[in-house]
């Protein structure tokens, strides 16, 4: 039933396991012009051969199999911040377990929180003038945190939803979304990565812009008639202040911006572009050979915008500086280079060392190491060429996607067409490129199943990296769990790479579709188990302050809650009322959550220790409703319930 | 750090473990009557002491711990079907890993699937005259699936929605939600479980029924007046006809409906009730010493209803027998029969001999063994005092709340006060009840972490238990699991129950609020993993039907997918239109699903290979919106989008 993962290296060329690959997610691409990569694999083989000595692959059962399965009460020992796709929220993950801790709602409503029904959670998601949520579905992508000098400091994380083009704000000390932007002129918001630190004040050694890269290109001019013109659609890129989550400038550039890279010393941002063509339909997005990877020079932006060099988009006042090839031929004042890498690139990555971002290929088989040094020369004049800041272009293997690094000098690539996660050493694929055809760059290759996409290792994109687990976001699961009907789960594999061969150590069924995540050390967190009752200036902070005050059609309920009671026994309201509900939880003991539901009136929430929260509704039924607690607190849980009795 | 579980039985009296949990859910049960229960403690304990030579359990490593970790592509054993709680979905797991491979969403909307986004969904999930969703809050409960001889048969699984009393079918061929069915003249639909044969008909020797207990009582005279008059409120038990999902008949009683079970013959379903007063208030809901679990003797409740013997309430035409006490003295014409049980009773559940009902004590410390048989007697005439059916209500410890059984004549109860999971042995708390002294009863303790709630063994509930491993619902963590801010998440441990001892295998951290769950063996089911796509009959079949269609103002939008396209790459209307997208997936591989996303239209749903979904929506917004599959695909997966375009 399991697939072998034993394999030895390059061992993917047998039959039948190409033959089932072709059954599935690489069925057609012939017809869409991957025949001509499939054709050039052989030879890419051949080149990358690992270097003798390479034995298959330990057994699971090896030696990093002994410690993935914690003993019962076991802690784990890193965090893994897990973008919720479709479900719009993050996900929080203890690793090497694997499991689940909680999931963080921010774009999507969510029933257990009573996100997008109280009164907080829908002034942080955005409603409507009649009140009710402006959007409820999400498509969460990319997920990363703050920095200080390089490595997480655990103030917040951020999440994006392409769907809408909204950047979400997490808190990590609660574990809440805190602010909700929505980006104006993009569409398609694709991939997010906050700086590390400022270009320019050197005081500045942490997170305070978050990068955007917007994917689709739109019609910006609010003519009609250019709605069916495409090639007068564009696209931007955009950077939101991290404390006040405003938009601070966008860039009007060629082509498109898909993933997004940050540079350690806060100069540089980037995004891979897969549409330089500007094409509205398939073809076109690929008819272009090369496409590129577009950097950004972070402080040369900022002084346009101070300098007013800017324009701003229909009734949007953001700043947009001038970001296409026509304006910025001369390096000196560029604010953006364009470097060029093969046809239709996914995911541009950032060593820890800080010195290069990998493009992967997607329909080349190649990785393209760019250094930075170089391209911050192209942008002082001292490199005449802005691609020799290309030292390395390598062929690793068919359809790569991410790259994650274990801090010893190696990459570690996920192959969507060979289903394959490949290692390969940057310092020997740069001597390679350079000539030295002797440069064994492949180091490993690993079978996953199936058709992996982000991948990510141990504290990879920080300073910190340490090469102990990876883990891989596989798209397909195919025969991996118990069959659950058409609609599979989504696999993540996870590995251990702190030996020299990668073992694969347990398959994680997960719902569709988390996309990119972190995985970083536990220590650099430290929550807050119970909330401080004064950080909500509507507190109802005795019991004795509880009770129902009428002001005209009015209603204002004042609650609180000390298991297994509510302090109302009843609330008594007239139909027509518009009722509100404080309500605070006095319970103060950690884990000690209550529910509050109200049957018929769409109403349920929960409200953790020394917190509150309120809800607002009309009373438009008569008769008597139980509202109840949801949340199992007490022993006498189920007797937990008060009635609101709307009298006509 | 992690709770030490290889403590000796009865152990629990450890005074930094019982200081422990005073400081959480059991604070200020003093004050609320339960003092008199711990005070108990010390002789219960006596009585119930294990036999000599049990010695501590074996440490978690022991011989079951080892094939609870799966290898890296070995599938479960077993399925489990978990209540979804607050997100008001099922889930399904696989054992003993315990991973959940999919959420089936049931009463709240779902942004992956598109549940309350389609058309077909919003049709099960019920709308508003304007076409909006009724509810999009969920507080599912219980799950349980369909019977023939005295297993499952893999045909249905139904859940139930606390908050707005409805009750969801889930086909378990294809995984998903079909009917939904809220109860008439009933508030707080707790409990839940279909019938296993039919009482009369011996041919029928599978579900037709599913019984629904109804908690909380309210005013059903439709005056005004009953608002504010508890004493006029009253609860009712509720069939439904497990095809066609419509509600068959309700019975009127006194006191309200807890938990739900059904014996193997089809004659009986009973309740627990643990506010037999009709308390509307905290205090009075706890003022009797002894509650009751009322029996249902199906036969006669339907020959009433054929003989129109009923009455119907308010504007619904359901049938309502009255099965109150007064109505119900002779036990040869009785509906109903009251059982007496101790205060405030929790869980009633049905041993796999067929031959006992065991309810659960909550506020006292004793589970009490109801044999079938003699209630039986009872309704013939033969048995002149009802309560004689109790064959054993015992001491087993503190929090009594439900009972799961492995086959070999042992019981295991959750106690939640105690925090542990105790097992004991049926025919010896009989032998014991008898007035056998000797009877040593409680055959082994196990602590749990934290406060235990519902509890379900393998095949447990079927006449099929086999008695391998058992899950646990705590409603506390603790610091079980790495720290997420004020919300923790609740900790399903899974206990191997194969031997003589307990061994405690694995934590499994869960979003709130599971509730119950059953688990079964992987081959009675038999998913389909592809659609037929002649199972829709609005399926776009070829592309070539692809197109826009126009009839005044409403817009017919046919649209097929192959990775990695969708056959239209524009579609055209104008602004105010109503526009209806009929979207199939021609897709026949195993896992290839599509997403169609639409910016700014709130539109996101998956369509599983060959399956056919609609959406309707009114293109009130002028611009270009590209919309893109969101279900990673191929890959040229990002390449997979189409404009609509909405003209002024």
């Amino acid at each position: 039933m399991s697939d072998n993962n034993t394999r030895a290296p390059d061992s993917h060329e047998t039959p039948s396991r190409r033959r089932f690959l072709n059954t599935a997610a690489a069925a057609s691409l012939a017809g869409v012009g991957l025949a001509a990569c499939q054709d050039q694999k052989p030879a890419a083989a051949t080149a990358a051969a690992p270097a003798a000595g390479s034995a298959p692959a330990a057994a699971s059962a090896g030696h990093a199999g002994a410690n993935v399965h914690l003993k019962p009460g076991e802690l784990d020992t890193y965090y893994g911040l897990w973008s919720g796709g479709h479900t719009g929220d993050l996900r929080v993950l203890g690793l090497p377990s694997g499991r689940e801790i909680t999931r963080i709602p921010c774009f999507v409503p969510d029933a257990l929180i009573g996100w997008g029904i109280t009164n907080e959670s829908k002034a942080v998601m955005g409603t409507k003038p009649d009140g009710s949520l402006r959007y409820t579905v999400g498509d969460t992508h990319h997920t990363h945190a703050s920095y200080k000098d390089g490595d997480y400091d655990g103030r917040y994380a951020w999440v994006n939803d392409k769907i809408n083009s909204r950047i979400a704000r997490i808190r990590l000390d609660y574990f809440v979304c805190d602010k909700i932007t929505e980006l104006p002129n993009v569409q398609g918001f694709h991939g997010i990565f906050p700086d590390k630190r400022d270009p320019v004040d050197e005081k500045i050694n942490y997170t305070t812009r978050v990068f955007c890269g917007g994917e689709f290109h739109i019609p910006l001019s609010g003519k009609a008639a250019d709605l069916t013109k495409p090639e007068t659609y564009r696209a931007l890129f955009t950077c939101v202040d991290a404390e006040s989550m405003e938009v601070r400038w966008q860039v009007l550039i060629d082509g498109n911006c898909d993933l997004v890279a940050t540079s350690y010393d806060g100069k540089l941002a980037a995004c891979n572009q897969y549409n330089t063509e500007n094409g509205a339909v398939f073809a076109d997005m690929m008819s272009a050979e090369r496409d590129a990877c577009i950097f950004f020079n972070v402080a040369r932006i900022e002084a346009a915008v101070k300098a007013g060099k800017f324009k701003t988009i229909g009734d949007s006042k953001v700043p947009v500086v001038d970001g296409t090839k026509e304006a910025n031929k001369d390096p000196k004042t560029a604010l953006t280079a364009y470097v060029s890498v093969p046809k239709n690139p996914h995911g541009v990555n950032a060593s820890p060392d800080g010195k290069y971002f990998i493009c992967a290929g997607k329909l080349s088989p190649t990785a393209t190491v760019i250094e930075l040094a170089k391209v911050l020369d192209w942008f002082d004049g001292k490199l005449p060429e802005l691609d020799k800041a290309i030292v390395a272009e390598v062929e690793i293997g068919l359809g790569p996607l991410h790259t994650a690094f274990d801090g010893r000098g190696n990459a570690y690539t996920t192959l969507f067409l060979d289903s394959q996660l490949v290692k390969w050493n940057v310092d020997a694929a740069i001597k390679f490129h350079a000539g030295d055809k002797n440069a064994k760059y492949v180091v490993d290759r690993l079978d996953l199943h199936f058709q992996p996409g982000h991948v990510n290792a141990s504290q990879s994109e920080t300073v910190k990296a340490d090469g102990k687990w990876l883990a891989v976001g596989c798209k397909f699961s195919k025969d991996r769990f118990l069959p659950v009907g058409p609609l599979h789960p989504e696999n993540e594999q996870l590995v251990d790479i702190s030996g020299e061969k990668m073992v694969h150590v347990a398959d994680h069924p997960v719902r569709g579709e988390p996309h990119d995540f972190i995985i970083f050390k536990r220590d650099l967190l430290r929550p807050k188990q119970v909330y401080d009752i004064n950080d909500f200036p509507n507190a109802v902070k005795d019991p004795k302050e509880a009770g129902v005050t009428r002001n005209g059609k009015k209603v204002l309920v004042k609650l609180t809650s000390q298991a297994p009671t509510f302090s109302l026994s009843e609330i008594k309201v007239k139909k027509g009322d518009e009722v509100t509900i404080v309500w605070t939880n006095l319970d103060k003991i950690e884990d000690l959550t209550h529910g509050l539901a109200i049957p018929k009136y769409n109403i349920n929430f929960i409200t953790n220790p020394q917190e509150t929260k309120s809800v607002t509704f009309v009373a438009d039924k008569v008769g008597v409703f139980w509202f109840y607690c949801t949340h199992f607190c007490h022993a006498l849980h189920l007797e937990m319930r008060s009635r609101l009795i709307v009298e006509p």
